[in-house]
């Protein structure tokens, strides 16, 4: 902040200049300054060299000091409001990410939820043995599936969702906070200008009126005449001392106003990088969830592949007969039983 | 086939015997045989050594030789029964599977289509730049994530349901074929079964005819008594002979009913083994793609991650100023314009 207010500094190259200095100066051929809504820049002719406040950055600070023309009307918005607007969008993209991931959030609960019904489902139950119980596991795993797929949806909406939803909650507020600030300032820098401008036109018809008393003296001489010119100059001064007063306001205002910019802009510059790693770090959580959960998916269906390495239908019949068998004694031939 | 058939062979150590020697025998102390629903089994008190027919083997061919009786009732099912109900359950176990499987594949698609949905959905669409990329590849990583479910549901489908539902498609009309095959022997068996003791008791009554003739003969001669023994002998002779014709008969029946027992039952045998191989072989196939499907997911995750690690807040302010930046010379103290 503080090379900031130093540039700032650098860049108000202007001294301050005495009126009668001013006054008295020979008409230059061109004027060193423009006003554009009551913003005052070097005019365009005789611009100064400007070394940019924060060079190679881009800046919020160094690239919004001149208004926009609104693309429909003939309103002008300030750069500022520009500035604004993105970081509204900003918290609004946030919004719908967070919603985004809501969406998915449900999906995953309806698909675990389903697999946890179909793991229920008594479809083949009575399989026996080996096989019985590798489909039994395979049953299990859809559980196992499911619980995972929950876990991911509950995680999502911790680390995710929620988040991204909540980051900033008073942003809007802040954003109109900082809105105020500056347009109030703006506000009265325009009405200090108005009163310059006001000043000026003041002090040239002093000094009109001076001329005209000046060129009355030298037709013919008079006390009145001598008293009126000297009473004229000392109005003229007089309004050359308002106007530089005024100026002397004009110039504060604009500081002011200047500064506030300066470090408004940069406190969205910084919100911005804030948010934009902040969606990052979460969109990376995201991903590092649906790695997780991919894996954890797999070691669901290990058990099931491990029993079904072990079924065996000369075991499962080995089973079944010791169950089920109903004699091992062959049929012999009927003999006469005498 | 050859070696079931000589073990069968072998196991029939009981060789034909003139009626004559088995009539004059003397009464044994024990009956050899003891017959059962019309099935003759070496009687208890005097089994012969019986090797199985394959032993360590659990073979259906060796442990179905006795009916059981019905738990309810007093009615029994014979062995055979108990093993085509197990085949018929395990047909049904098998067509059920395939309808798990079935369920499965309608909760992918589902899933597969709420994940499409949610991609095309423009929520976020506005962010802009390096976010803004990998936020677009986020959105789009879903519908490839769709995609990835929806192969899995297809392929779960051609590869797993389709072949669980169709093996065996004419399973039910095989096995009854092979019940009435062996029902029908069961049934010749029966009424030779009947056949033989209508034998044994004509037999018995001769015998007692020629023994009342012969007391009478001891008692009063006369040649009419001698002429009638004669008689009496012959005829006792005769059902000798028919008894032993309707044993021959009925041991024959028993024979073909035994082979083709054996025969059936090891068919029987091999169609559960293939039963459960192909189920083995087709849930394992389940389990693949499954992995697949986990790691196809996790790579959907992998373009996102990239363009993560490439967010950078300054690159995107550079962007937007770029674009938005509204003026970039600062405003200066006003001056008077003289």
């Amino acid at each position: 902040m503080a090379d900031i207010e130093s540039s700032f500094d650098d860049s108000s190259c202007f001294s301050p200049q005495s009126p009668g200095s001013l006054l008295t100066t020979k008409r230059r051929s061109k004027e060193t300054t423009i006003t554009i809504n009551c913003v005052t820049f070097p005019h365009p002719d005789t611009m100064p060299e400007q070394q940019l406040l924060k060079p190679n950055e881009w800046s919020y600070c160094d690239y919004f000091w001149a208004d926009k023309k609104d693309p429909q009307g003939n309103s002008s918005v300030s750069g500022f409001e520009d500035l604004l607007q993105k970081q509204l969008k900003g918290k609004q993209m946030q919004k719908e990410m967070a919603e985004f991931i809501h969406e998915r959030i449900k999906i995953e609960e309806e698909y675990a939820k389903n697999l946890a019904k179909l793991s229920q489902i008594s479809l083949a139950a009575q399989e026996e043995g080996t096989l019985g119980e590798a489909w039994a596991q395979l049953k299990k795993s859809l559980s196992d599936e499911a619980e995972v797929h929950l876990k991911f949806s509950s995680k999502l909406h911790i680390e995710v969702e929620k988040p991204l939803l909540n980051f900033r909650e008073n942003f809007k507020k802040d954003m109109k906070k900082f809105d105020h600030q500056i347009a109030d300032l703006r506000k009265q820098l325009a009405s200090r200008y108005a009163a310059v401008e006001k000043a000026r036109k003041a002090l040239a018809e002093r000094q009109k009126d001076l001329d005209v008393k000046t060129q009355q003296l030298e037709i013919k001489l008079s006390n009145k005449t001598e008293e009126d010119i000297k009473k004229a100059r000392r109005k003229s001064t007089q309004a050359g001392d308002e106007l530089m007063r005024c100026m002397d306001l004009y110039n504060q205002a604009q500081s002011k106003w200047f500064e506030e910019m300066v470090t408004t802009t940069m406190e969205l510059e910084r919100l911005e990088v804030q948010r934009i790693e902040m969606i990052r770090q979460h969109l990376c959580r995201y991903t590092q969830l649906r790695h997780e959960t991919d894996m954890f998916n797999q070691s669901t269906v290990e058990p099931v592949d491990q029993l079904l390495q072990k079924v065996d239908p000369a075991k499962d019949r080995e089973l079944w007969v010791k169950e089920h068998k109903t004699g091992d004694t062959r049929p012999v031939d009927i003999e006469i039983p005498v």
